[in-house]
């Protein structure tokens, strides 16, 4: 934790200078120094409640009795520690609670719980279904939902998906009908009654709190009684797990809401996965068929006031992912500084009788933690540039907060794909570190892989992203978003040519930067988007690899010019994880864009009957 | 299975022809009918025994009672109808109880079961040992031992790896002290007290066999007491759980060889692994300290004879990963096409109301399906070549023997290293194919991947393979193994010329072979191990891919040879697969020989405060 807290304190201020922020009104009662207090509780909270349980909510896995699902005790504890700290609602306004603190703090303060154990706390969700309904809500929801959740009294979950509709969410079958002549009267919104299954829903039943709010998708039928096909049709609802009236209290009324299965799951077992049924009938309520719930927003505008909190949900799994990156990192490092075996090569046969050394100073080992810590260090530098992307939306002026969220846009298919990719890869390494011993369950490493692997398929999968980023995010106001990209990235190679020992890179970026600029056109020359976005995974990778070196190149910058000498051993860190990202890992972008320049039909054009 | 069925009888028939080796003595009562034959046998009691098992094994894991090591029941059944098919000796000799079946129709059909469940069954360590025996031990060692192993009486183990020594054999630290003065005396081979410590013991200790022949390597101290240093000192016993007479009755002693731990592992559950004490004290014996252990062979030629199955051993493991690929995309073929979710890229949002399709008619699912089929039907290309290799090491003429022998030399790193990573790599697309089910425990892929990520780490680790490899095997004999290998691929791309459809793709091999080539030189250029050895691993992944293109190649020849106007779909398939391989997969191997031949030791010369 102290090589996480290091690394993320020469990221957020001697590269990204966060304390600046307090120069603009909303964060006016900030400092480094309130930050440093913010480190300091989640670091400790996260190292007393979180990391000694990492391997019991994996071994103890959620499990139904028929009445309750039952959770581990410390599951228990961490959520109330969690609670407690304040964090729910950290950026939040004073008025609601909050510390109003910058988004990039926060991101990053969570980020040692993650490290400590991913699957734990689940409080995330509940930050986020809480931000939806400030966003779209009214101000009786905001008051008796968003508060509660944001206090810690309820918990929250997002119901998308549904067994059938997973990426595909126009599909979804939930009905939502209106309850009744007066359904428009309710102070807690109109109310419908829903009937329907949802997939994959995190912390969907639990005893944590006493109440849960589901935020659920779900279609009003038309005139003639069906479902309006595709995303138009989408409205957001509340339904929460037990009634409650204007006032916060709960009613007494169980509503309709049943758990119909928990998932098991391969990783990220702390955190109970359900499916659920709406209004099938178990908890009858109210003496109506349906569960009860309340809209949010207006009808038909359920995707856009979900998706509102789409940037910083994705940004959170890039970061979840990359905390489970440098987790391994951190636990392989250790290994290899403790366990001895073998001798340097060229000793070997010849002086046998040499004490073994320990195998950190295998070249190879070396070269398993360098690329860990290129990917872990890289990705977490991403995601806190991103989340600073989103403070700089909400709060620069004008312009710079235009530019800022448009690059946001750009760069999010990669915070979130990138690191789930690459932490995971640096996961492997980690288990490949500890060579048998990583692969037993006495170790954390096989855990943090098993984890790991969740995070490029859940807030949508690695095709999503990669068909978001070259189907409409480079392609979006005329390609403006690549453009300003493009700007942002020169802007540091000029930057980097300042530096002698910089210079080859940045020549290096500078003709991966046009590459895939290049290939962009390529793919989109004929307008065909069956061939532009045939290969669109490839050309997210490059496109991340590209952004990666980008990210490495900026960082050493600050290195060379807070320590020219690089007197620090951090820095020397810091400039090998550059190097390697440069020699090792920037080259392979040529094989990923090859395909997409030549728009490669290859595998689109397989008939199905030769697989 | 069918699809595998298919697959392998393409690859040994149409395209290594191996019913020819029929026409050599030993395999004079074989051919194309009695190898089917095999196979029918293989396949049904992998589909009866074995598959239904597969997740069984992974949830019962074994556990330890305090007496007895307690196992599922499906595996006591999976191991007899094993060890009734007669697979334990197919390739031994007739009088031995064997079928003379070549090693190449043998390790194909043992695919089948790992297919169906690869960690179930033990037998193949079973085999391994007895061959071992038969190389290097007395005949009575192998008319008690060997014979009894293989008519599956017993069970057998490999005991080589210490807590303290995996990687490095050299540093075992297991003593062999003669047992009384007439130790060289007894029948069974000179009779030695062993003591110390084993670990990975896989199968070290279980109840299936009524005993388990344990082979040990441990060091004779000199006339100092001491142990000799390195792996000149290291001799190979044969350790029994219980002892028995030369006419290989139990005599009811059970031998001081106790069980110190079950290692818990990831994957691969199926297989106990065991930590083993060999003479603590926990069942003394015949009024001695020490394990009753019997010298195999000549003392220090221990690691020599152990070594002698290496080859196999890591065919083997090959096979194993090629299988659990393989296994993983059939799993998300089927999931595949049956799964309905999402539109055709260009109809989407336009016409949501058409139903949605089934998700393999998505070109990123059809990518993530072409790259598993050319992993895994490349992967199971070169081991069946490989281990034709070894058919043809033992029973071709002279001179062809010789160059098959070296020739797998060269190549067996890559049997073993390429299926274990690449295969891995397969298995992960297999759970994105399957979205979020692929991350549950109700779909089988999520455990392939799991049991993948062993292969790896044993019979050698990927660092070890690389170090064989770049160290070892492309500069024996003058370089004599790799200039075999260039020859042997050039001769591949001469027949491939003459296919107007592979000119391209021959080209691109050559250029590919001659960057293998350089690079090697460059590595060695100035004959600094510590130097040319740093990128070792980079360097096998290049010659990995070389090699497999290399192999699709040959097999697209054999293709088009045979079915020129690609009339069967399987023909597509492969076809589809070689260029997806020659397009996605070899143009990967510049990053990767960059950094090697310019001997890059960014990562080497990290200095270990930095990390």
């Amino acid at each position: 934790m102290s090589n996480l807290r290091s690394t993320a304190d020469f990221l957020l201020h001697d590269w990204l200078d966060v304390s600046r922020l307090a120069q603009r009104e909303r964060f006016a009662d900030h400092s480094r120094e309130t930050f440093d207090a913010v480190f300091d509780t989640c670091e400790r909270i996260a190292r007393e409640k979180f990391a000694p349980f990492n391997r019991t909510v994996d071994v103890e896995e959620p499990h139904f009795d028929g009445e309750r699902v039952i959770l581990p005790r410390c599951t228990y504890d961490a959520r109330q520690a969690y609670a407690d700290s304040g964090m729910l609602s950290a950026a939040q306004d004073y008025e609601l609670g909050g510390m109003q603190l910058p988004y990039v703090v926060e991101a990053a303060a969570n980020g040692f719980f993650a490290c400590a154990s991913v699957s734990i706390n689940t409080s995330m969700l509940t930050s986020a279904n809480a931000n939806a309904i400030l966003v779209a809500g009214s101000p009786v929801q905001q008051r008796v939902f968003a508060a509660n959740e944001f206090n810690g009294r309820w918990a929250g979950t997002m119901a998308l998906s549904e067994p059938q509709a997973g990426s595909s969410l126009s599909d979804i079958a939930t009905r939502a009908e209106p309850d009744g002549v007066d359904f428009e009267g309710d102070v807690l919104g109109p109310r419908y009654r829903l009937r329907g299954n949802k997939m994959w829903i995190s912390a969907g039943e639990h005893e944590l709190t006493e109440n849960i709010v589901h935020l659920v998708l779900a279609k009003i039928p038309g005139a003639d009684g069906k479902l309006v096909p595709g995303v138009k049709g989408i409205s957001l609802f509340i339904v929460p797990k037990q009634l409650v009236n204007e006032q916060g209290e709960l009613t007494g009324e169980r509503n309709d809401v049943a758990l119909a299965g928990l998932n098991h799951k391969l990783g990220w077992r702390g955190t109970t996965n359900t499916l659920l049924n709406f209004g099938e009938g178990r908890y009858p309520v109210r003496g109506g068929p349906g569960a009860i719930g309340y809209l949010v927003g207006q009808p038909g505008e359920g995707l856009k006031n979900m998706f509102h909190m789409m940037n910083e949900a994705r940004i959170a799994i890039g970061m979840a992912a990359t905390m489970l990156g440098l987790a391994g990192y951190y636990a392989s490092l250790d290994y290899a500084k403790t366990r001895t075996q073998g001798r340097p090569v060229g000793v070997g046969g010849k002086d046998a009788a040499q004490a073994p050394v320990a195998i950190i100073e295998h070249a190879d080992v070396k070269r398993m933690l360098l690329a860990q810590k290129a990917y872990g260090e890289g990705a977490l530098a991403l995601n806190l540039y991103c989340a600073l992307l989103v403070d700089e939306g909400r709060t620069a002026a004008g312009e710079q907060a235009e530019r800022a969220r448009l690059l946001l846009e750009v760069l999010t298919p990669i915070a979130k794909s990138w690191p789930s990719e690459w932490c995971l890869e640096a996961n492997s390494l980690a288990i490949q570190v500890h060579g048998g011993y990583g692969y037993t369950r006495d170790f954390p490493v096989e855990q943090y892989w098993r984890d790991n692997r969740l995070n490029m398929i859940h807030e949508g999968t690695h095709g999503i992203q990669a068909a978001d980023l070259l189907g409409r995010k480079v392609r979006m106001q005329g390609g403006a978003g690549l453009m300003l990209l493009a700007e942002t990235v020169n802007a540091t190679i000029q930057k980097a040519m300042a530096h002698a020992r910089l210079a080859g890179h940045a020549n290096q970026l500078a003709r991966a930067l046009a590459d895939v600029g290049a290939t962009t056109k390529a793919a989109w020359a004929n307008e065909q988007p069956e061939e532009a976005l045939a290969n669109a995974v490839p050309y997210m990778q490059a496109f991340g690899h590209t952004v990666l070196a980008w990210m490495w190149l900026d960082v050493a910058c600050s290195v060379l010019s807070r320590d020219a000498t690089l007197s620090d051993p951090q820095s020397v860190g810091r400039m090998g994880a550059t190097d390697y990202f440069f020699q090792y890992e920037l080259p392979r972008i040529g094989a990923w864009l090859q395909v997409v320049k030549e728009r490669n039909m290859v595998c689109a054009q397989m008939p199905l009957d030769a697989f």
